[in-house]
């Protein structure tokens, strides 16, 4: 069986019973029921992907996925496309926003190389894995084969289990891909069924000017290559990106390992609905992170059920967001961890 | 001159010209301009309250104050009154809600007992500086003199001005008192000018029937004191509270000795608009955490003017908010100092 197969069908619904059990000592916690909100949903919920009442947190990491798309030569970007293969580099060097910020949460970050169109110096500690030299221009054709959708999502999950194996038991995913928002809205207008215009935004502050042509380009792409929206996996061949399908693998094998895994902003949404198609179970393994200023984003997070619990206005990618977030489930942990209970104390419930 | 005019009058506003310097770096940094939104401003105004351009927290602390409220007795709260004395003694052993997030944050916690009913054990580690036992009933008359007002503040300011002597730049502030979120709506309805309905949530967990009962109570307490809205000291002296004006103080001290506060939900922010009425360049010291789901938080966050980005639908109070947003604070430092800028890499601004 392939590795796709393998890992969709390791995965299960999250630990009910477990969550039962985790809901019940969260409400006895010394506190008004329900007053820690967000931080109590999350306590519950790892419960129920780890099926452990004290779930700990031993190392952390983000997954940055990096691929180029071809649609770039439609002029859907503000930036230019070697800014991929540098942001690859400033990455694994810490020096991007990413890097930045994992290391405040005390996170490592992996790169990998899925798709840039550049060569990886083998020095740079950056995993090569190229599937192909960027995606092709979805607006002449599919961004890919239906082989290569399949082989990024197996990139992701390889690159996830050996995090695991290696004592990693929290995910964030992130990515570095010059106009992959362009291929994110694209994913959501073909899933969704909604109009390119009302997910299409800024990206790399791009000009309103621009922002019209890069809904035309989406609406375009999607006349030309039908993509089938009962197939998430021609969605992802025809209208994505080989960072897009690496991060969905990420949340497959999160799912599939039962260990949490932290999604960033639109980009990363648009992966995880993928991988929520694949296996709606995989939803309850996704924590979601920031609320992202990208257009898109708002749709995005209701699409896959989602509430972002940070309003950053944030819309960097890149991971940045997952990382942040971090810290916030470490809180709901240190919650769950170090409070009293009113049974400690003798009181009844409030 | 007094402890509270010595305080107001050194307070300066923020420095405009390392405000400009830092703004220039920021958006230097390798990112679209703009993209990591409140990490970006909330970095450009440590600079501006510290003066320096890379901002360094090398101890941080929730400062908890505690007091009762004679008002408890119009039936206002859901808890019994004993809590009050309960949470500052689970706080200062770590094992409330705030307790628990300030360790994840690493943050000290200090409780100092400003008006408690109860006696505080002096082996605790509570400071005991207890102006009163309790305010009181507000609805029958001022919950307390103009002076201990006045020495509320004044107690804020002491005990911040002794953490800021041994090293902590960064402060949060936090509260117990039970049935505190009575008096914060009251606060709000004088200076906003608004019925207390509007302003009056479920505190711990109170029910509807009592909600109703909890506003009648502040529109009675404010038509018998006629609190002076022009006068914040009056106004927390007649319908405020001591844990509540002690808060203040932190603020104003804070403010006078250039390091951040960092307020919390509801009740900080009545807090936050008694002290900003006092000087109103105190807010530019100030970063706003969560948007609390208490009823009146989302008005008292406008009327002070803050943009609250944690999202987490708490409302617990204690500091709890303030010891999470400890943490996006150093997210945003690490920012400033970690990341790349576009002269490294020899781009132009994206």
């Amino acid at each position: 069986m392939s590795l796709l197969n393998k890992t969709l069908e390791k995965i299960e619904p999250l630990n009910e019973q477990m969550m039962t059990v985790s809901k019940e000592r969260v409400d006895f916690l010394l506190k008004p029921v329900g007053s820690l909100g967000v931080l109590e949903e999350i306590a519950v919920q790892i419960s129920g992907i780890t099926g452990e009442m004290y779930p700990e947190i031993r190392k952390k990491a983000v997954l940055v996925f990096a691929g180029d798309h071809g649609v770039f030569e439609e002029g859907v970007s503000a930036a230019p496309q070697e800014v991929t293969g540098l942001m690859a580099n400033m990455t694994i060097a810490g020096k991007s926003g990413v890097g930045a910020l994992s290391k405040q949460a005390g996170a490592d970050v992996f790169v990998c190389d899925v798709g840039m169109l550049g060569e990886v110096d083998p020095k740079s500690g950056i995993l090569m894995k190229k599937i192909r030299k960027g995606t092709a221009n979805m607006r002449k054709g599919p961004a890919m084969s239906y082989e290569e959708a399949i082989l990024a999502l197996e990139t992701g999950i390889d690159v996830a289990e050996r995090a695991i194996r290696n004592g990693y038991n929290m995910l964030g995913t992130g990515e570095v891909g010059i106009c992959n928002t362009t291929p994110s809205a694209a994913i959501f207008a073909v899933l969704g069924d909604v109009d390119p215009g009302e997910l299409t935004g800024a990206g790399a502050n791009l000009s309103e000017e621009k922002m019209v042509n890069k809904a035309q380009v989406i609406r375009d792409a999607i006349a030309l290559n039908k993509p089938d929206k009962k197939d998430a996996i021609d969605v992802l061949a025809k209208v994505g990106g080989l960072e897009i399908g690496a991060m969905a693998g990420v949340m497959l094998a999160g799912a599939a390992h039962k260990i949490p895994v932290v999604i960033d902003g639109f980009i990363s949404t648009a992966s995880a609905a993928i991988a929520i198609a694949l296996n709606p179970d995989v939803k309850g393994y996704l924590i979601c992170s920031h609320a992202s200023a990208e257009k898109g984003a708002a749709f995005g997070s209701e699409f896959i059920g989602a509430k972002p619990f940070l309003n950053m206005g944030m819309r960097l990618g890149e991971g940045s967001g997952a990382a942040i977030a971090f810290n916030i489930i470490e809180c709901a942990l240190s919650m769950n961890r170090e409070m009293a209970t009113y049974g400690d104390v003798g009181l009844g419930v409030v």
